[in-house]
């Protein structure tokens, strides 16, 4: 039952407030930092929490990686959600162990990993990406992450649509939400939730105007921010520097508008 | 595959902005509205996001309760985690299914859902209370959502500690977050996370104090503030009043420091 | 060189956190309060700070309004601008005693009031209104305030433009600031500012085209969150409830344009 | 009545969002840009909104600093206080032209060419200041502003107090304001206000009971958040990083607290 480092699988490697590190640990290689080099050899097979010194005598500390870590750590060829964003979202949809989600714009496959843990083995993600490139990355990253229930799909989904149907949730992460709007209303089930998230008002605006023309209802448009705190001797206060936007993020459940099912 | 409304199950009527209802219908029953009455016999077994119209006329949908709706919408005798707030945490410790959590403060369920959810059938949630009360209503609150990988302890840890070693986090909702600390510590894996929140900034800095006296590392605060955005037709700008405080989020590994434990 | 309180004009009446008045206290005349009636004979030409005791023995303090009192507390038919929101546009003007200024939109007078003091008796504040009933409460709230610097027109300057020159900064308060930008350039000073602010983003967008097109540069668009903090004896926290919106807020500089004022 | 470049005097020079400087022409002398040179002998005597050209053949305007710009702009050895944090706090005071207010902590002269301003020539800042360098370049700064109704006293507040009595306001921008506001109680008039501002929760917190001690009532806190949006062609959104944190702002008003002044 303990949790112990393995060869080639993430660990995050801590030494201070400036100096963390994501790492996959080779056998006979090593992590050079300006406080000393660390020996993968002396923590590959130890039990995760392990403290050990670099060659310069300073303690360094091998953590479990966080969700959030893996998330904002693997490989990236695209701008990820941030886990303050897509936390809230989870919340907005109905998804869990068994859920069937359809994910439009793999990117590096940061949100696909999470939804992977989310559904759980039962579930099933179908990961929709149109670049050949980030594809390739994002299944390399997910590989390595140990992911086995996710479909890839190299497809503009704008254009050809969706294969599946009775899905339990989309998420849309592409620039242009609103092209995905139409065609993500035949693969979702009825009642269910598609959520997406955009820098921009404009793309906002838009997004709505083609939830509203696809019946799609109860939607919702939020900004969430995120600040931290500074508790230290010298007294406690919020950070005075930090991140003032990501996206607006927005969430909307499809109904039924057809005539026979729903009487 | 389809969704279905079941008899006594959760759905979410919505009729408009400001008329939304989580309900649980029974045969042969009907919720009452300012706009008419809805029967529930027409919605059982119809599938999610049906739309029907109330006796005086006005069109209403049941949607899928999203896991936020169940979260706010539990029978509650205690205050409740926010999701913006919870969701941005799971993403500070590294659970997931099949993943062992502690729970301290079940209150009336809401989290302990969440976090039996994504734990999933082949995790364990342990969930510790010492109001018998509190336990008693959570219980019932889990049974109609049915949750059964949860195991309920009417117990003040602060005084008697955990039974369980070995867990993936501990999720810490009591008033004093500091004296569960020292609890957590020997239940919890080496490199794994304890997170609390707390509403006053005398609790952060007591907790972090605990935190730091019990070789906790990494140890992060933030607060996330949520905005709504209003899309309408006459204007698009955030909603004018909302709230503006909830918790102090506190995360915080541990690790090993006794030479014996980590040679 | 004592602040006495006089008959008609304003005091600040506070007994606790939730008892506070705005008042104008005459002869023979009582402030009723649910704590007890204040006789305002017993406060007239007392000293600011003056503590008395309402007829059921509750304590109760005269204070000096502050301007955000004042602005806040007069007779308002309009929506007012926030002293957050105000305090910041101020320093985005080069405006002090002695400059002439541009209101549009009078409304209740609250701005007008604001400039008056900070222009003082040596500036002018030409304050100019569409709307006859406006301008009237306006009118009244300024005389009692004793403000002499004000001249005010009931025009709509959309229209017929400003008869003013070598302004040194225009205020615009009304629900389409880009009709008055053009409007605003012959009359103001070069190399000084303009600022604005409206609720919603599509009247930004408007006002920064139009700002654009008028040859203003240096267009700076923010808005100001206030929350309150409450410390108490059990414990220190943001106020869980507060406005999260007021209004976008603009600030440009006019430049000339024409060939002949710059070599 | 047009305003125009003096030698010596500030002057703002824009050549795009990039490239902005608060500078004092002087004759026969040039600023130096990445965009070209600029002589300032071109500029001289010009009205402010000139637009120039750099050697190189960049266009650049010469616009009126804002008052945020000379504050932001003069010469610094001390942290300022910002417009957003300053703006709001001055409506939490009730001074205008001909106050007579008290500065502690004089700093670089910011604020305190602000407070002139704000009082003009009828009024009068007393700014006190216990560090003899910062006192000097603020001299320095105050008299380049042309500032006429200031006194300056080298003098440490905590331990021998204020000169003047009957103030209408005190502003407190020193790291100890729970050591200043005993000795600003015999100097402010009654029912008249205190301000200061803070970094540390536990500074407030020991303001706060020193305000209470001493018979400051009407104690309010606040922290204002300042947030850019960008309106831009490719789209408008708030700006992705910013400043988060300031100041706690404080404001509170003295009362009478002897029986004599208060029948």
């Amino acid at each position: 039952m303990e949790d112990i480092i393995e060869e080639g699988k993430f660990v995050y490697i801590y030494l201070d407030e400036r100096r963390q590190y994501l790492v996959q640990p080779k056998p006979n290689s090593k992590l050079a930092t300006d406080l000393g080099e660390i020996d993968y050899n002396k923590i590959i097979n130890q039990p995760f929490g392990y403290k050990g010194k670099t060659h310069l005598g300073a303690d360094y500390y091998c953590l479990k990686p966080t969700t959030g870590d893996i998330m904002i750590g693997v490989k990236r060829k695209t701008t990820i959600v941030y886990p303050k964003d897509l936390g809230y979202l989870i919340f907005e949809t109905a998804i869990g162990p068994g859920s069937r989600v359809i994910e439009v714009g793999t990117g590096s496959g940061a949100l696909t990993y999470f939804l992977s843990k989310t559904v759980g083995p039962q579930g099933k993600v179908y990961s929709y990406e149109r670049n050949e490139e980030f594809l390739k990355n994002a299944k390399e990253n997910l590989e390595k992450l140990g992911c086995i229930n996710i479909e890839f799909f190299l497809q503009d989904v704008s254009e050809k649509g969706f294969l599946q149907k009775e899905i339990d949730a989309v998420f849309v992460d592409v620039p242009e939400p609103w092209e995905i709007v139409p065609r993500a209303k035949p693969a979702l089930k009825g009642g269910h939730y598609l959520v997406c998230w955009s820098p921009n008002i404009e793309q906002v605006k838009k997004t709505v105007d083609s939830l509203k023309e696809n019946d799609f209802i109860r939607i919702k448009i939020s900004e969430i921010l995120q600040r931290e705190i500074l508790v230290r001797e010298r007294g406690i206060r919020p950070k005075e520097r930090g991140i003032t936007h990501t996206a607006y993020l927005i969430s909307a459940c499809k109904i039924f508008s057809h005539p026979e099912t729903s009487a």
